[in-house]
């Protein structure tokens, strides 16, 4: 059973305002890729916008410049393994889906190729144009035009994170094949 | 006892690779701030470059713009109250240093006011001017020129979570005053 339903762009934001790591989405005709991403944050909360840094050597960034959008999908600890892979290969020479045997649902505004099985949310998002800070920094700007969550951990615009959905609890890269699990909530005295 | 140590600068940018909430450090001849950001991403490991959103309303955009530097402390779990706090007032009209008994060290390079106490690490930036970027999406962007980490959790260029030194543990804002903490390390299988 697939527990995803649709988060309001207001809230979107939140889905990756606590530094998780991303696997970025992206296609182009036929052409299509799903790589991880330790950087990326939201700058905006209305209208949402998120930057994400895609370094300017990788075929996802030579897709998201021809297409002119990506997607981010939130990987939960179950797929920490495969979040890793994705991270150390290319899909120049291979398609990633295939190989790792991934179902891609089509997004619903951009027809991205997002997972969801093992992902906790995923957004659609369009490129900003911003060729300097791209160039510079590798950092490409995007809106976000959907988004979706797994409705046992983010619902009401709010995430959930309990001892019976640590298997969607967001991973963290610390570099080198270590990632922390978010967990455990502290509720800060306001 | 403090446990800090410097981080060379190649290392520098694992320091906030996980997405940890920070606290933005600033200060322009006597007036100084101190502040909850949850947005930062590193851009680039070397040099190690940082992007990190600060509002345009706030005292510390005022502070950062006027002496071209600014500094990202990263708080422990121990911290949470004293972050959320710093994130819900603004330093314009009271110095948060003082209001909260904090005593800054004087960062080595920029001579910004960094907490250690607390913290698991902290990170001295000179601005890298980007006019537009700052304007457009409030993102600030600087090289690092200093870094430090508590070597009880980070040493050798590596952060080590474990049991025994859960109160440095990161924190990664969820909203609201919602945090969750980074812990439960996982091994990608490489």
């Amino acid at each position: 059973m697939n527990h995803f339903q649709p988060v309001s762009l207001e809230h979107a934001s939140r889905l990756v305002n606590h530094g998780p790591t991303v696997l970025v989405a992206s296609a182009d005709g036929s052409r299509r890729n799903l790589m991880a991403a330790a950087w990326s944050m939201p700058v905006e909360f209305t209208p949402p916008r998120i930057a994400v840094v895609i370094d300017k050597s990788t075929f996802t960034r030579e897709l998201v410049m021809a297409s002119g959008h990506f997607g981010l999908c939130v990987p939960g600890t179950a797929l920490v393994d495969l979040t890793y892979a994705l991270g150390s290969t290319s899909g120049r020479t291979l398609d990633k889906f295939a190989h790792h045997g991934l179902a891609p649902i089509r997004g619903p505004v951009l027809g991205l190729p997002l997972l969801e099985d093992g992902c906790a949310a995923w957004l659609e998002c369009r490129l900003i144009s911003e060729p300097h800070t791209e160039a510079a920094y590798d950092t490409c700007f995007g809106e976000v035009v959907a988004a979706a969550a797994d409705a046992r951990i983010f619902s009401g615009g709010h995430w959930n994170f309990r001892d019976d959905n640590a298997a969607l609890q967001t991973i963290h890269h610390l570099g080198a094949g270590n990632f922390v699990r978010a967990g455990g909530v502290l509720r800060a005295r306001t």
